[in-house]
């Protein structure tokens, strides 16, 4: 595997040498200021080794990738009743959008679109104080990264909840359906504070093993081996918004991407990959991120569709 | 492999025990005859064996699991210049949906629906005469099954264009963007030929078989491993309409289903299977051949996102 | 125009009679305990005449109505200037649609949706506290309707505002787009209120003579003549939803329906009319209401498109 | 009345200096190459006298103005039943989207968008050969401004024929849910025929009388005056496209709008008004036509909406 490192290094420079660099996401000031030029990455394989290069140990705004550990959380609690409020197939329109949840009566198309994200959301408030459900997002996560330091980016949250008007008026529209349980603020309180989880690529990559080891995270089952399988074939058709199918054409391995500049993925029986680079391409993905996953699955020959 | 035999008896002892059969199409009288008790299953591995079950010997009209081999030749004429012309993202929405065209200005969201496929057809006119192009995908058909006895039904293709409208109209609004080079008569008329391809599972299974091996089909080069990778993807992200994401999800290896219940599903490295029973689910897949592709997935541990 | 009375009192018979009285609005237990039996009628004549019939002197919550005033005294505030944030064209949608929002970016189809309608609450915010923007609409509809009698229900607005999710939705959306100067929380303070003003028919009938006056009420010039007539164009084609063509053809006045019961007519140069039954039809316009429109106009010859 | 003639005379002159044209429809050669600097208009007064300026005189495509005509004959011929197949509300959508249609299962929303009067196409030819059910559309036409030397310009129907895709596309997207009787080639020639009837401005305002008089043309009776005044409720929301709202608050009278640059308009017990400049709008209206017509409107005090 000390191929893996020379693959990791040679792929951080060609990226450092790139000038197509996508557009950081500019939505509230916290992510604007990120510079454009930073690139990280990160590997954890199946037999434990961690590999990283470029700002691998720099800490980013995960945002939506959070939504794979929320979600993982919610089937643990309501099991497959969840997807009676959220569906399963590619939304075929931006990630915000309000027009598919006036089709569908409220129901969003997946759980990684804003809408579905909010529901779980709400799942994940049954029983509990927003304080408490935010809690446990985040010690869920510390525990699959296996560090106690991951912290919530409490001014990120703030200003996306002061911002955040979309998902307001996604929330209240769910919530006109019947399909919140909550009410609309509180869910969002705890969406906007999941999203604002500050993660490395390192723990990033830490946090995804169980999903890449069939349930498995340092020994421990985090889920059976078929909810893992389920979590990846959700984020293969459903995990880059608008962009998935590109993704899962031009990669090839389940992976979540975030609007702060980083992805999470997952090659089945071999490792857990974690990239960040903030600038994004048309669909909101990491446009260096998917660049640098493409060089990693055909060198690695990662892809889950390979012979 | 002497357990795969015994499991594909199994699954079809099962099958051949459900009521919940789904509905057999019934647009066009020619599929709306068909005995909804059938049900067949082949499989070939990759080292050349071949296992069938049920009413594997019996041809049925493939319709569009069709599209996959009109994409490769596709592919195989014009390259990625294709990508111009036909999206690589799911649709979500119904398979004949016309409102994505006019959103997107003509251009379909991939090659496995309705309006993406008459576009292929559109490609494969290049320099031909419907009667050629129409041969050229036959021929190419046959061959990757090693079988010149597959014929088209012409009754089928007759009486699709008879009452084709909404794939006239679909033709039409391409055209009317400037998607379609040659008039919608000339595409639609390859489009309803190769739909109406009549194929058994056995036949069906063999001619997957390059995109299971790498892009090789007994011992010849179909097209590269690369190419087979991305063929694999968009059949697992597009490959049932709007029922993909559940597909991926529940069964997890790429498929590609069509509306005479056959469904052609792909395990790289592993095999080509290819099932098939008339009654369709809510989305327009094959009910029980995706509930047999769901248990033999499980039972030969066959899905992709396994670890 | 004793024969007009006479007129009203028949038509009041009819509506008596009748058991096919429409479903009374229940989203708010306000609104869904009123008897359905009710039916009021009042008009007032270019001569300053008032005949009533039926329940013309209850109090009725006016809702969709109250946008008539409102958006007359956003036209005195900022005139043609407010079209750059709501337009002039019918929508093609029901009422609280928020698909058309998505496709023209927050900008709402005209001033009688409920979407219009926020903008229009927040054009009236400016330099205000929602209070006195709710007292200046509160005081400007006493003063076309000469009757310092006229409240607002506080106990209605109450619980809209408790339970009004999906205009919290549409509020939230046009503000990501920017198309809300003040909070959404603001503008829906003020929507909700000026939808809760009670009024009855006789009232409602004062009030909308301005319109059918050429501008005029009581001697005094409310608008200009022109924009009277502007008024009572919008009236017409976006007056009843998705019903607005209907009753166009049918009744042939302009008018505004209000969810409910109550619908404000306009008579160039003739008359206004206020009506009043509960129960609604399926685009949500008062169902007996419309027929006695109908009824009415014909009887008077009254329809603007008659020679 | 000469008064009018000086104002006829005097907006002529006004759109002579006009550089704001808007631009002349080319999706045809034969619309294409229309001089954009013509500019004529014509008015029938209820006491029939007749009033021309500029090029009244020369004679244009009436394209979607014949849909006035198709409409009256085939309300005709089935009555009320027409409004089963076709309904009557503003589309609030482009004249040749098929959005609409897909949500409303093939009902297109009113007679004037191109699939309503497609549909109405289809009910003239119920047991006519197209050659007879065109024949008796120009008879009518013919008949309505008492002059036989009214032509179909076969050229412009070729042309539309050859080029026509969209149109194709919603007649049989409709067929596609069975509301279209014949076939879709045959409702198409019939559409694509009595779109391609050329008239002068005078031809047309003569044409126009009948909705102008209560039903009545020259004396006789075309259709009831309950229908007139329905057919000009229609014109005024939907006969402008989706600037139906905006003519209606500008100029305040029933028009009806063609893609060569004509407007029919009615002012109800006045005057039946024809202008013609080939330039459009941005909602495919006349420009030029639509400011003289306001013009007109303004000075004649004909506002259907004035006191």
């Amino acid at each position: 595997m000390s191929d893996l490192q020379r693959i990791l290094d040679e792929i951080t420079a060609e990226m450092a040498e790139r000038s197509d660099r996508g557009e950081v996401a500019s939505y509230i000031p916290q992510l604007g200021e990120i510079d454009p030029g930073k690139f990280g990455i990160a590997v954890t394989t199946s037999d434990g080794a961690v590999f990283t290069a470029g700002d691998a140990h720099e800490a980013f705004s995960i945002q939506s990738i959070s939504k794979v550990f929320t979600l993982t959380l919610a089937l643990g609690k309501v099991g497959d009743a969840l997807w009676k409020r959220v569906g399963r197939e590619p939304s075929g329109n931006p990630f915000n959008s309000i027009v598919q949840l006036e089709r569908e009566a409220g129901i969003p198309r997946n759980p990684f679109i804003n809408a579905g994200a909010i529901v779980i959301a709400d799942v994940l408030l049954a029983g509990h104080q927003p304080r408490e459900a935010i809690g446990e997002i985040l010690r869920f996560v510390q525990y699959l990264a296996d560090d106690d330091t991951i912290v919530i980016d409490h001014e990120v949250a703030a200003s996306e909840q002061a911002t955040g008007f979309r998902n307001v008026a996604l929330a209240n529209y769910m919530k006109s359906f019947g399909n919140l349980h909550h009410s609309p603020e509180l869910a969002l309180g705890v969406y906007f504070h999941h999203c604002a989880i500050a993660m490395d690529c390192r723990q990033l990559a830490l946090a995804g093993r169980f999903l890449a080891n069939g349930g498995k995270s340092g020994g421990y089952s985090v889920v059976s081996q078929e909810r893992a399988r389920r979590i990846s074939a959700l984020m293969l058709t459903c995990g880059h918004y608008d962009g998935s199918g590109d993704f899962a054409f031009r990669v090839g391995i389940p992976g979540k991407s975030g609007v702060g500049g980083g992805i999470l993925g997952v090659v089945p029986g071999a490792a857990s990959v974690a990239v960040w680079s903030p600038g994004l391409n048309r669909s909101g993905n990491s446009q260096l991120g998917s660049i640098a996953l493409e060089r990693l699955a055909r060198a690695m020959n990662w892809s889950i569709f390979a012979a």
